[in-house]
């Protein structure tokens, strides 16, 4: 089984489907997994996707416009009528991707989707699931689970299973639940097969199962399941009744969606809505001109900041050549602290909790990096000086401006870069947001400051 | 139960240990996870931690030392001898684990560990698993699994899976083999609570289950879990044999992992071994000096390029003032363009092979944001110019200049982070390495030339 679409597949395939040679495609589909049918939907045109999809069975057909990138689908279901969306997709899918399917759709659309379901049981199951925020737990579980009462016996574990085997994909843990419907743990499934059918559920099931509570955030559901290494969670409400399961392949897919996102704010840019090679170039640059727009204004000040030492650098131009190095060596620095607090928070390594600790920490960090470069930055003005007469018979008091400079700025930068995460997440925004290029726009406008402030402190009666 | 170590739990249990209030103590573990367990060990003291895992049995002390972070592990285990190690340990854990846990040994102590396991079945598992590179599917999996001949019945299935139900953790399926030992297929275990224990396996099992190559780079592994949704994955070797299994929550720790890993990378700095709370200051600091320095160094070409336009600045000192301004612009684009194609490649959005549609988009993109930066750079001058007198009568030509300048430094700077990543990815190297610093740096020095280029065609015989 081949994982990729090769080209040379993708172009058969283009062949047969502009020659309409039906067997030919079906033969090649199903062979095919659904997520590597909508990849091939996704690369084709929007009516040779038509064609092909429509050539698809019920089931694998609605699997398909599930794994479908948001955009495509869109496009393919517009066909469709709304009692179509409802019969040949909604129906066939498992309540979690129902939902998502039907929340992605044009609101006018949802209702009239909604109205079309035949099977009631899964209507209100997808209108209670529609009712979560899609952040949290409860957006992302699915309510097909089979659960036992406390009283039942393993025989009726079975039965249970049998039941619901169909409609669930994979099925880990029985549920145990009381009369109340509240949760009381969990059977792995494999118990149904070691211990006798005879025995009394309450001598079997494990008592302490982990649960989430429904409006539990998805990030702290999918650290907690990393964490604990649960292929699935059953998810609670206040009263701690059972009212759905989230399984480990949906958090996966979270996990990656939330780490593109962060990466990609993280880069100083809005988060893509779509993946990149299906965003299109109008939407790359709405998501990338904003941040880079504010980013020029906030530099336009590192020009007014420097315009006050207009005397300074008149008097000595070999100033302005260091501007570029000092505070590019600021915004460094502050991107890697920036980047690091970032991750520490997203992994849930480190809490605004330990502000101070990290704080105290970066600025030990902060002073010996600061050490290091500004000895590099003095060798290498005195390097240059051996054998060039750019910095003239006082290379000594520039190369202590420049290396005194990077020691102040790379300090400052370090602090900035890594309590801007700290800063955002106390105030409830997504610590991501403190970008390398916020932090390095910051870090330039008060470096300036700080270097022409140090430059002038020694060239002062010297080249000022 | 509780998730994340409070502070007032850790207090409390603190001064257990302090008292060395055993029967306390016990209590509190009793009704933690290991998992929670190595967290609170990893919090106190080394001599604490020592004590409190000496009061823990057998099973649970040895999946701790698994959960603990690498360096407060190689501490613990320090007062282990070999055959302890061997015997507390490793004998306790699944054979993923076990290897795992070895393989973090110091040299020396490894040879001895292994020669000190009893279970010679356990012993030549891990010596496997040892020998495979732990960036591939076979660093990654384990060797307990349930399987079955293909001639057998679902009844062998059970017994085989009741024989095995203690060592295997999570079963999720009965993998199929022929008498080669080749894998034919999987059978699903609620498969067998809902056929017949009569039905041969062979009318059962499904034939095209996915499978991962022994060889297979971990992270295509993730790729390929998360995208068919699968709890776990049979591994097989060159001919096809089943050697092994890889479960979905192994995975979910490779991509946390690996994520931490690019971040940190795209933040311009080398990956941090360990978490950044358990990493020391002076590791810190060895991670992200290097990398400093070399951007240090590589800006200083700014001053160098600088120095070639020296006249032009000092006739001109405006020009100096938009020099960051300028060169961040085209820094900050190009971080933005080297985030995006990262991140594309790492998740397998795009590929080295369409490189040059990438570029070709990106030139677009660049072209359009080029312009929009363009014409705010230029808006910026011109309101200045208004109510102050910085720029003189020529304010127009200058925030020409600027303008112009601006668009072809951020075209350049998108063209370089979009190129860069693939490059590094053309030639084997990790595309994460060409981080937004990185990158800015290159764009800097090339940016300063472009803009005192364009600078000296607009201000030729009016400022120059």
């Amino acid at each position: 089984m081949s994982f990729n679409l090769s080209e040379k597949n993708l172009e058969r395939i283009q062949e047969h489907v502009l020659h309409k040679r039906e067997e030919a495609l079906l033969n090649e589909v199903n062979e095919m997994h659904p997520a590597d049918i909508a990849d091939l939907l996704d690369r084709l045109d929007l009516d040779e996707a038509r064609y092909l999809h429509s050539l698809l069975d019920g089931e694998v057909a609605a699997e398909v416009i599930n794994e479908l990138p948001e955009d495509r689908r869109e496009d393919l279901l517009e066909d469709f009528s709304a009692k179509e969306i409802a019969e040949e997709v909604i129906e066939q899918l498992d309540s979690d991707d129902a939902a998502d399917v039907i929340a992605e759709l044009p609101e006018d659309v949802q209702q009239e989707v909604l109205a079309n379901i035949d099977d009631s049981e899964l209507k209100s199951e997808i209108t209670e699931l529609l009712s979560y925020d899609e952040n949290t737990a409860g957006g992302l579980m699915a309510k097909e689970l089979v659960k036992v009462n406390v009283g039942a016996s393993m025989l009726d574990c079975v039965r249970e299973l049998r039941e619901h085997a169909d409609d669930i994909e994979h099925v880990y843990v029985i549920n145990v639940v009381d009369d109340h419907g509240k949760l009381v743990g969990t059977i792995p499934l494999k118990k149904l097969i070691t211990t006798s059918l005879r025995t009394p559920v309450k001598d079997v099931y494990d008592p302490d199962a982990i649960t989430v509570k429904a409006d539990m955030d998805k990030e702290e559901v999918s650290r907690i399941m990393a964490k604990y290494d649960l292929p699935v969670v059953p998810v609670v409400d206040d009263r701690g009744r059972l009212v759905g399961r989230i399984t480990i392949d949906d958090v996966v897919d979270v996990m990656r969606e939330e780490e593109t996102e962060d990466v990609q704010k993280m880069g100083g840019m809005e988060a893509l809505e779509y993946s990149y090679s299906n965003s299109s170039l109008w939407e790359m640059v709405k998501k990338r001109a904003g941040w880079l727009v504010i980013l020029l204004i906030g530099e336009g000040f590192t020009a007014t900041a420097m315009s006050y030492f207009e005397d300074e650098i008149a008097k000595a131009v070999v100033l302005a050549l260091f501007v570029p190095m000092i505070i590019s060596s600021g915004g460094n620095t502050g991107s890697q602290a920036s980047s690091l607090i970032c991750r520490a928070l997203a992994v849930g390594d480190v809490t605004t909790k330990e502000w101070w600790r990290i704080v105290k920490r970066e600025t030990s960090v902060g002073l010996t990096l600061g050490i290091v470069l500004g000895v590099v930055g003095f060798l290498r003005v005195a390097i240059y000086a051996q054998f060039t007469s750019l910095y003239g018979p006082h290379w000594v008091p520039i190369g202590l401006a420049i290396g005194f400079s990077l020691l102040g700025v790379v300090l400052w930068g370090n602090l900035i870069g890594s309590s801007f995460p700290l800063l955002l997440k106390r105030v409830g925004m997504d610590p991501a947001v403190s970008s390398a290029p916020f932090v390095a726009t910051v870090v330039d406008i008060t470096g300036l400051v700080i270097y022409f402030t140090i430059a002038s402190l020694f060239l002062a009666g010297i080249l000022l």
